[in-house]
């Protein structure tokens, strides 16, 4: 019988963290042990994984020692202190937060588009922001069909991206509006960004802003999108632009995604069959059945969905498509955990001795 | 003293026609009378105007007679009946339907943009499309200055688009989403097209279908956004596409412009300016303080809201705007009113004489 691992989810009482616990009691990867940390507050709970009852720990440093597998989702802030206590122990570190996306020396990896860049881990393996994860399943055998030249591309992004306080706060709301409050009365301390200064309401209302505004005007969430695109194709010169926007939707991150492919031979018909035989894709794309994809239908599905495929009626190498995932699934705890599946596929789940 | 106008409205109980009524009680066209004009279910309604009740009458043909001007919003297949029936009757028309737009002797028109084409009209002008219209009062000044080359746009348009039964829906829906009732158990009837086979919920949802479909893949949505912005802005050869997509909002109809002018000059800051001092536009573009136009906060309000103005990064000419508008006011009655209005300035409010 081959290793099996102690695992560790920090973050565990989080939107993110819950479902990764979930998905570790399904997966191919063979667990020895499951450890869940989080902040001093949520220590003390207790969470069922495989009918066993475990109890929430405080994350220290030591928490570590005897990991092989740590799966991040608390934060940036507590990636960047304890990510490197736990390589130091001997764990690797699939980390959900931004904070090492685009570092260097840290792979950038969606399993089904760029698995082979985890050959070069050292230590950490960045999981992708979750509206970038759904385009790149998409994108990929596209761009690898017939050259990908630009991509423009608006979101329309549930609340649970923000986290569970997020998601209260879009409930309470949609109460406040039934029972007839007026909109000044509704609470909103949570979105657009909970750093930042300004708080206003998603009920009934989509909010051009996730994350903080950054450079250009653009937002940091957008930044994201068109930063980690080029990282993970491995094409600095791939044109992409983003507009992200959150909508009153719970979970299941939907994309209007429109590109401009190289080769003159791309066509709907081509593009859809791409899409029927992508791994992780399932095409949904019957305008003549109303089928295409929906947030509501994606939740709980771990694969990304494609549909309303169309050629610009002007640009012949335009085309647009419609792109929606569980942004809690595949764009954050599935392909974390699918990551540490792949590593351990390709004999990578171990931190690289340093010379 | 100069001509005051005898008044219909049909329509009069829907989501546009209480709105007309509302700006009729406002407007500064001369009013000698009203007449409210709906089906033959909703006649005997009383509705207030000015403080006095007036009753609604059901439609019939002769109800033009004496009329000088007819707001109609009573959907297609009403205004092909009884548009022309107004109209052999003395009176103007001004159609919120897509029924009559795109023939060649009937202006569509939006009063900032091309008040000229009512010079031709023969009876009939029709209302652009919701969406298109607040699209044509931000580009036009952008256009004007800087050529337009093309146009792509993803919307997130508001239910009462659809009408009251669609806001009821999604107020249903919501209420039995926080009451725990499973999807499958949300009545779902009307949206996404009332006319179409199948129907499903909007509530937390995000539905890539507005209108039913039509021609290579698109809506008819999109098509009227693309086939009226062409013709609005009188340049065939304006590249546009469009993805229409509906979300949970009560009312404001909001849109990710993306755009690409034809001189090279054009900056940032040169659009902003052209915003601060476009006829109808308020611009909100201060990423600093957190202020871009939301749909919430455009509810009542009859002007178009445009910021999150930005440079493509790697597109020099390409820019973003985030566009948002009362769908039922100048995305509907408002834009009536005030085509009316513009009729009574130009001394074209009357039914030119047949050679």
């Amino acid at each position: 019988m081959g290793k099996e691992y102690h695992v560790a989810v920090v973050g565990a009482t989080g939107a993110v963290g819950t479902r990764m616990i979930e998905l570790l009691a399904e997966t191919s990867l063979p667990i020895a042990s499951v450890r869940l940390l989080a902040s001093k507050r949520s220590a003390g709970q207790e969470i069922q994984f495989k009918g066993q009852p475990l109890i929430v720990e405080e994350l220290v440093p030591e928490s570590f020692e005897g990991i092989d597998l740590a799966l991040f989702s608390a934060g940036g802030s507590i990636s960047e202190k304890f990510a490197p206590e736990a390589v130091k122990r001997g764990a690797v570190v699939v980390d959900n937060t931004s904070h090492f996306r685009m570092a260097k020396d840290v792979p950038l990896v969606v399993p089904e588009v760029n698995p082979e860049a985890l050959k070069n881990h050292q230590g950490i393996i960045a999981n992708p922001n979750c509206s970038t994860i759904q385009m790149m399943v998409a994108l990929e055998p596209i761009r690898q069909a017939f050259g990908l030249e630009r991509i423009i591309v608006s979101t329309y992004q549930a609340v649970s991206g923000a986290g569970i306080r997020a998601i209260n706060e879009l409930k309470e709301q949609a109460e406040d509006f039934l029972e007839g409050k007026p909109v000044s009365e509704w609470s909103a301390e949570i979105l657009p960004a909970g750093s930042d200064e300004k708080h206003y309401p998603i009920a009934f209302n989509a909010l051009p802003q996730i994350d903080v505004f950054s450079e250009a005007g653009y937002t940091y969430e957008e930044w994201k999108m068109m930063n980690e695109t080029k990282k993970i194709m491995g094409d600095n010169k791939l044109k992409v632009v983003a507009t992200c926007v959150r909508i009153p939707v719970i979970s299941g991150h939907s994309e209007s995604v429109y590109i401009e492919v190289k080769q003159a031979d791309a066509s709907v018909s081509a593009i859809q069959e791409l899409m029927a035989q992508a791994p992780g894709v399932i095409l949904q794309d019957e305008p003549s059945e109303q089928l295409y994809p929906q947030a509501l239908n994606s939740v709980n599905q771990k694969e990304t969905f494609v549909g309303r495929i169309r050629q610009d009626v002007d640009v012949k190498n335009g085309f647009h498509l419609w792109i929606v995932s569980d942004n809690l699934l595949k764009g954050a705890a599935w392909n974390s955990v699918q990551i540490a599946e792949t590593l351990h596929e390709m004999n990578l789940l171990r931190v690289p001795e340093n010379d």
